[in-house]
């Protein structure tokens, strides 16, 4: 995995009408006649989009030439899946620091509540 | 989640510098300085593209006002994850795809060995 594949990659799936032609293709293949149609878009303007996806390897070509039906390629997608997932660790250990943080503001709240007589059972345990 | 965050999120991701400041950010929070420091790169330089990063909500400030540190920010990096997990189902179901044409391959592999004599096992089974 290049650097410069995670580059466009990420490029290509910055646009939400190019999302929504991998998601259409992800049902399976499509013309560009059948990708332009629900998006209300000219096919030039398609075209265009399916040029960048193509670029980054995330389309290609089905094999009727007079078609050229677009098939979604799911190597591109996985690589950064896999760039992201190295973060997953992050996330977790900040939900973990976030249970850390809530369990003490919660002890803090339990104890407050005992101090002001609010939590009996807190004081019978003493 | 709106497609906005995900386009600025994407974007972002799109340059292998600021995917280099968020790995470093992983271990830490960092002040500019020591985010430029690694990178041979100009101070205003890695300032712009903390600017693409701190806009995409995936860097944000620390307390200290005079170090101003930049720390992660996990959320547009688990949204991303969310968006390309809405396609885990289709690169497993090309794996299964491949692992039956695979499989297809073999048994005719091994139904050819057979035919010039090659699997005693099978012939002996039958």
């Amino acid at each position: 995995m290049t650097p410069s594949s995670l580059d466009s990659t990420f490029s290509a799936l910055a646009d939400p009408t190019r999302r929504a032609i991998l998601a259409r293709l992800a049902l399976g293949e499509a013309s560009v006649l059948e990708l332009a149609e629900p998006f209300a878009m000219s096919q030039p303007a398609i075209s265009k989009h399916l040029k960048v996806l193509e670029r980054a390897g995330l389309i290609s070509r089905g094999r009727d030439a007079q078609r050229r039906p677009r098939r979604l390629e799911a190597a591109p997608l996985a690589q950064a899946t896999d760039w992201l997932e190295g973060y997953r660790r992050f996330w977790e250990g900040t939900y973990q620091r976030l249970d850390a943080v809530l369990g003490e503001l919660k002890a803090l709240e339990t104890g407050m509540g005992a101090r002001s007589g609010g939590k009996k059972r807190r004081r019978r345990g003493r």
